[in-house]
């Protein structure tokens, strides 16, 4: 089953895909996001009746779809994950996964623009497999810790460059808004299969970018799950994108950073499953920066 | 107006502090957290009516005080804020606010227990004063950064200091369960004034290892929103802890970790204002880890 956060950034609904068209939950008996949904423990109740319904009245293409998880209390990544990008870094094999933060803020669609904040600050793309919690778990063991997972999304871990060298800490090159682009849907565990069997790509302008298997992985999903959750308390909706495989463009000859007017693309498939691909446009940042404010106190 | 979030852990629920007993807010009115009174816009008229009523049924001391906010958005923090702290570990003064995260699940409560998840991390404590958004907002400016700020609280940014070295990133040694005690309430804005004249301490069985005035501040509240605005939405509930001063256990001679058995005290205040003071008790971890698991699919 794929599930779809869909409408208007903020004011998204959750829907399930049904023969190339959107039902929302709640005309399936529940009301709610879809990380309420994985917390309420209903989630394979609403899929299976979601799969025993006709066609819904939202035509797949007719709506934006925003993040799948647009509210995940965090997302927890992985950095120097894959043995190419290792290579490509010329870094020795990270001993213990390497742990970082996004912010939740930092979430956008699957079509949505990438705004760069600041010329300057190095635009990159990173492709990712990321996992979506489903199960809230404390010292998980690894033998169990695929339960955990409801599902899987594209992810492009777009990442400020020379942010992240000048700060040290990689939380605000990270973190900026749009800079995690995230979907187009949430695939359900059961039609994934072997997850090291994925196969991520990015592509800008017809040219292939990165192209890996998840096979090389230097940490899988279940030793992520059962590490950080020997500290943290992982939360259904939580996001734990896994890394990316090599290809980025700091590492490339001569560097190539994302540039306006430039349609990145991120995909992640294999022969019997289809994550899906997001298309995101970067946009310059507006010519000056204006004060924005909302409602509240 | 202090603000509070009481009941047991994961089922809190929001409350005023009146004439030294809690009203919930529902019997004010409002039906939900303290961050969603925050996104609400309500929390003047909610105050206001707080204060004109008698006190509630609950005697202040009776139930167990929760992270004001339990389940923020984000938490921002800022490394190496103080001139203090930059000059005990011989580091030059930062050019720009160095941003890092905590993940949400690392709150707790003024009086829980701090555990520490493994005897090898090193856990060390950092008293911070945490700052409250009350509007979002991106791109703010200095001049009015202030009245994005809800209210004020205080934190203790507890930190396994052996990981901070083997990661390099510091979000897994920030972000253990129980790592950041906040409260024991929420002290709205007007009743703060120049939050650069609160003096901070952290008492460790009546000896003071942290004591200073938050004039020693580098980059002050304002300065912060503005810059960490720049790239990242501000949302109600989202805090921003603005950084320890000096007398950290890592940096004493000898290094001082925490330990089993101890109680950690942090406190903030002025002449004329009372943020409160946090007392977390420290546990040994659990003598092996067991999985946890709960609700969910």
């Amino acid at each position: 089953m794929r599930l779809v956060s869909f409408g208007a950034p903020g004011e998204e609904q959750a829907g399930a895909v049904v023969d190339g068209s959107i039902v929302p939950l709640s005309e399936l008996g529940f009301d709610g996001s879809v990380r309420t949904l994985l917390a309420s423990g209903r989630l394979a109740e609403i899929t299976a009746r979601a799969a025993t319904c006709g066609p819904g009245g939202i035509a797949f293409g007719s709506v934006r779809l925003g993040p799948p998880v647009t509210d995940p209390g965090k997302i927890i990544c992985v950095g120097l994950n894959y043995h190419g990008h290792a290579a490509e870094q010329k870094s020795p094999l990270p001993e213990r996964p390497l742990l970082f933060a996004k912010a939740s803020t930092a979430l956008t669609g699957c079509a949505d623009l990438i705004v760069i904040p600041d010329p300057a600050c190095g635009p990159d793309y990173e492709v990712e497999l990321v996992a979506v919690i489903g199960k809230r778990g404390r010292n998980i063991d690894e033998s169990q810790a695929m339960r955990h997972v409801a599902g899987f999304m594209v992810g492009n871990d777009v990442s400020a460059r020379r942010w992240q060298k000048q700060d040290g800490q990689w939380f605000r090159a990270k973190s900026s808004d749009t800079f995690m682009p995230c979907g187009p849907w949430l695939t359900t565990r059961d039609e994934v299969g072997d997850h090291r069997q994925l196969r991520l790509t990015t592509t800008i302008g017809g040219v292939v970018l990165q192209d890996a298997l998840a096979s090389d992985l230097i940490f899988d999903l279940p030793t992520i799950l059962a590490y950080a959750s020997r500290s943290m308390t992982l939360e259904p909706g939580d996001l734990i994108s896994t890394g990316t495989p090599a290809g980025v463009g700091c590492y490339r000859n001569p560097v190539r950073f994302l540039q306006p007017g430039e349609v990145v693309e991120c995909a992640i498939a294999s022969g019997s499953c289809d994550l899906g691909r997001l298309a995101n446009p970067v946009a310059e940042p507006p010519p000056r920066p204006t004060a924005v404010s909302g409602t509240g106190n």
